[in-house]
């Protein structure tokens, strides 16, 4: 079976237990994965992780970040995990067990943000709403929930298991015919919702869900690197005639 | 993939760390097993495991026990798990990944028990005599040994991916052509202990290491229920003539 060239970053976002993270790190660095991003860490919480036994190193490089953006701006794949139990998702969950097949259809490569929620809430619909795919563990409808450090287990077992795992970056170019990452993904977001703004186009109370919406909307259209370029560009002539004709 | 028809129990042998039975216990919940048992836990680490969310049922009814042999006394299979860098095994270590192949050959089914031993120490060469296979999660060689929790995950999500988790039981009735159980081996050694006792076999000093000899020796027989009858008849005889004899 032929490796998936995808170098894997492991996002926890806004995690409560200091041991969840150092369990986390532990289950890096058991299976060959080495970057760990968490996403304001409860302030107590950053500070008492211990060192887990093996992932000192990780846990020294693992980044403290603000901004759910910050932790996956240079990813093309960005995935959400979920137990799909707690909301009424309106999209397809991939089994983990079918995780591999699924990127090897879409014939994945170059970085990969994996993103964890909290212990206690998951993953907001915002926090989703930037994932290309949603994968879920299938554990007992009787008790879905697993806990975190085990889930992260879980993850990177089946990705070195599945051929999933690359380390270091498979190509130092941008791939163009790549999803774009989603740090460019957002520019071309801010973007048109300066635009649709300008036309009028956002309710003050549903402005948020709107966003989410539009994020899905662009993210399910699988622009590339090169897509995007090319759409930010139509954007950036709207806006600014926009701007012109308005001013 | 037909499933594996076999009822298992996860046996946490000397855990440390409450936290550890009870993420083990909620891992089983996650995936749909039941049994647990623990032996010979520190004393205040068994009163202070706390209710996992969602393994209340699973921590209720688990039970403690003082001796290995209370654990697994009527399995057809013992299967011990191990990182298999602490100590020179002369012995294959299946990988995870290959572990429902290696049951599939054998067409195992019944009561299986999987050991895992302490946080330190892991199990030990004795427990290990107990075992018909020792499998090992492959992890990366810089940092092989898993937290315990996690490591319990991995075996009770493999299981399941792997159609190896079968409950409840298949049969209710003794299939004797299935390995003979754990105790009426341990019967078989007993009787012959005490032959070669008569017959001046052991020595003071390597008695311990020669019994765990033993052990492995009529395992690797692959006896089946049966089998473990009839050897527990000719040893009857043989150790009823010698005492006759020697009396």
């Amino acid at each position: 079976m032929k490796p998936i060239p995808l170098c894997w970053r492991i996002v926890l976002v806004r995690p409560r237990n200091p041991l969840n993270i150092g369990a986390a790190a532990r289950a890096l660095a058991n299976f060959g994965l080495r970057e760990l991003v968490v996403v304001k860490p409860y302030g107590p919480v950053w500070q008492e992780t211990r060192s887990a036994v093996g992932a000192e190193e990780i846990l020294k490089s693992a980044r403290a970040v603000e901004k759910l953006e910050e932790a996956i701006g240079d990813a093309n794949w960005v995935v959400g995990t979920t137990t799909g139990s707690r909301r009424t998702l309106d999209r397809h969950l991939i089994p983990l067990t079918d995780f591999a097949r699924w990127l090897r259809r879409r014939k994945a490569r170059g970085r990969a943000a994996l993103l964890f929620g909290s212990e206690k809430t998951g993953l907001s619909n915002e926090h989703l709403s930037y994932c290309h795919g949603l994968v879920r563990i299938p554990t007992a409808a009787h008790c879905p929930s697993m806990n975190l450090g085990q889930a992260v287990a879980l993850f990177c077992y089946e990705l070195a298991r599945s051929g999933a795992l690359s380390v270091p970056l498979p190509a130092p170019k941008v791939d163009r015919s790549q999803p774009a990452n989603a740090q460019s993904l957002e520019h071309v977001l801010e973007r048109a919702a300066r635009v649709l703004g300008h036309a009028g186009y956002f309710k003050p109370k549903t402005r948020a869900s709107q966003l989410i919406k539009l994020r899905r909307f662009l993210l399910d259209l699988g622009l590339s690197s090169n897509d995007a370029r090319v759409l930010g560009g139509v954007l950036a002539q709207v806006e600014w005639k926009i701007e012109s004709a308005g001013g």
